[in-house]
């Protein structure tokens, strides 16, 4: 069903409003970040070392010898809570998308650093043994997994699930995926040393909201009318088009590696949408002339939650899922062969000399450096 | 203070009243661990094989060439409800501890493969912003856990600390570690299949009752007339004498290895106590001639909870926190090592020829082949 806006009523609605305080959460991450990189120096007694310039980026990389080791975990986050509404509103169950979100979470990071992911670990940590109980919703999150692992080429490890009643709320579950891959031959490592004014910005496209901006989502989601039913086109309900999966970017990685197209730098566009342009420690302006179409249901969100178009952009993916950085001489090719690979991609920009910030010229948007305060 | 018992009157507490429902749990497991060896074959794309016999132990493990690679995601359990709990009665912060037991959930799994533990990944996925609030909490958190990778010489590579309302509950803390190792040289991996009769069983000691088993003794803590302030020996209360964090046995297994001692096989006592040591698929009869002291912590627990020596060491790990299954010759040798680490350590039996069964002769006890029907 279509409902009238109701955001010009309620005010707008920024992602702060929406529950998450990064300002409580941030000191920890700081002082985590400080004594873990106080470790680094252990791997030489094994002979090896870290990457440094792999602080702060979105996997860690080890130097283990013939190639680099990368590993990382990450978490879904609230997706799993559109799906149980949903579920309880419409009976249909989700959990094989939400699977590949899981995983995407995890994989769409480590590939950034120009590693082949080889195996996934799952932690489905239930609110107790009874969640396993739907045996629907169990095999749906064992079918979506498999799935998403072969779409990968990863072998799926092994993995945790455990009850824990008292700590996971009572029919809920706290979804994460661990991811080990290596950077082989080591020169495809794209930590961003060789980026640089002249590289080309493509963007690969989303498939929606991917699991990032979720509490925005939900909190939008109790201001409209009829809620996760309400349309956000013709016959596309929000709730159904908030849980189309996060696309799977390592298929378009690997096959640009075969293709002989060497990726300078690349940034996973997750929370702090199209910020994350700007990850690279260098200072550099980022100019983009082509802007992707926006999936109507972020386009709906935008328009719902009162967002203008810096703060779409700043918040969500807005239809650009995962950039890549590139020799300019590569990208149309790029975007070749990440369409083979069933991805849509476009040569959005490029990279030029200039203070750090980041320009969408179609939308008049400009990000500075210190928009992006957090790596 | 001293408490009298009051099992008698209540009448025994097994694991499963405890409220862990492994039969709703298993089916889940039983699919996902299907439909993981199904995606074994993947890695040959990437010039690999996985490691089969890994399947079902401890850590997953992948030849990539050189050397294999091990890893594994491991939760923390239900051990920080015991640390708020004893927080609120005493003040006192554990999250030190809490640290160390997280990160050796995934470390001693890890090292029963024979890999040397390099990166570990923290996960820490609060029941919303306020969690990090508490500052000395956050920061005992991080100092623990930068102290336990210290002590393991592994790089601390990074990690997730997302604040999930609404999935974790409030003022509550989901924990989890993944690690990533090699196995270095091959012939390193103690898979096992070296193992066999005449091999010595030397017993590591567990500093309590680790990570495993605390849904139990949380439920004992019930029927307590002072709760976690019941003395479990003279001035040592319940709960502090449950947080005693778990003993890390990366050091060892590395100094044995070093020493040139060779681990055919070897098990992380968790969860099923005792009777993970015929974790082994083959078919052989593990004779133990002696025990280990048992920590004061599990004594208590198995009086108060009306356990007889087949329940509580078919449970708890009664003061064996690790086995290694080794050469005879080797074994005297391998305790002088782990004392040499600060570890207890015991030539507690042998490897016979004979139906698969665990004798512990001085108890009087025998576990047969259907005691561990979960591997």
């Amino acid at each position: 069903m279509s409902a009238p806006s109701v955001s010009t009523h309620a005010g707008p609605l920024s992602y702060e409003q929406a529950g998450v305080r990064y300002e409580l959460i941030d000191p920890l991450k700081v002082a985590a970040q400080r004594a873990a990189a106080g470790t680094a120096g252990h791997l030489a007694g094994h002979g090896f070392a870290e990457i440094a310039a792999s602080r702060g980026e979105s996997a860690y990389v080890v130097d283990v010898g013939p190639f680099h080791l990368a590993s990382i975990v990450e978490c879904l986050g609230s997706k799993v809570l559109v799906a149980d509404a949903m579920k309880a509103l419409t009976g249909r169950c989700h959990y094989a998308a939400i699977a590949q979100d899981t995983i995407a979470m995890a994989i769409n990071d480590l590939v950034t650093v120009g590693a082949t992911p080889l195996v996934v670990q799952a932690y489905w940590a239930a609110g107790g043994s009874e969640w396993f109980e739907d045996h629907e919703r169990a095999e749906a999150l064992v079918a979506g997994w498999k799935a998403a692992c072969d779409h990968c080429k990863v072998a799926w490890g092994g993995g945790e699930t455990p009850a824990l009643a008292g700590i996971v709320e009572a029919g809920r579950i706290d979804l994460a995926a661990a991811c080990t891959g290596i950077v082989n031959p080591k020169e495809r490592l794209s930590l961003g040393e060789k980026l640089g004014p002249g590289d080309a910005i493509v963007l690969l496209a989303s498939s929606g909201i991917h699991a990032n901006g979720l509490s925005l989502a939900r909190k939008l989601a109790e201001r409209l009318p009829h809620g996760y039913l309400t349309d956000v086109a013709p016959g596309l309900g929000y709730g159904e088009a908030l849980l189309a999966p996060t696309i799977l970017y390592a298929p378009v990685t690997e096959a640009l590696w075969a293709a002989g197209i060497r990726v300078h730098y690349a940034a996973n566009i997750t929370g702090h949408g199209w910020r994350k342009l700007l990850r690279h420690p260098g200072a550099f302006t980022y100019r983009v002339h082509t802007v992707p179409p926006v999936p109507p249901v972020l386009e709906f969100i935008a328009r719902e939650a009162g967002h203008d178009a810096s703060e779409a952009y700043g918040t969500l993916n807005m239809g650009a899922g995962f950039a890549l950085f590139m020799p300019a001489a590569q990208a149309a090719e790029a975007v070749r062969v990440a369409g083979r690979c069933g991805v849509a991609a476009w040569v959005a920009g490029a990279v030029e000399v200039g203070p750090k910030r980041l320009i969408v010229e179609p939308l008049g948007l400009q990000f500075d450096a210190d928009a992006l305060a957090l790596r």
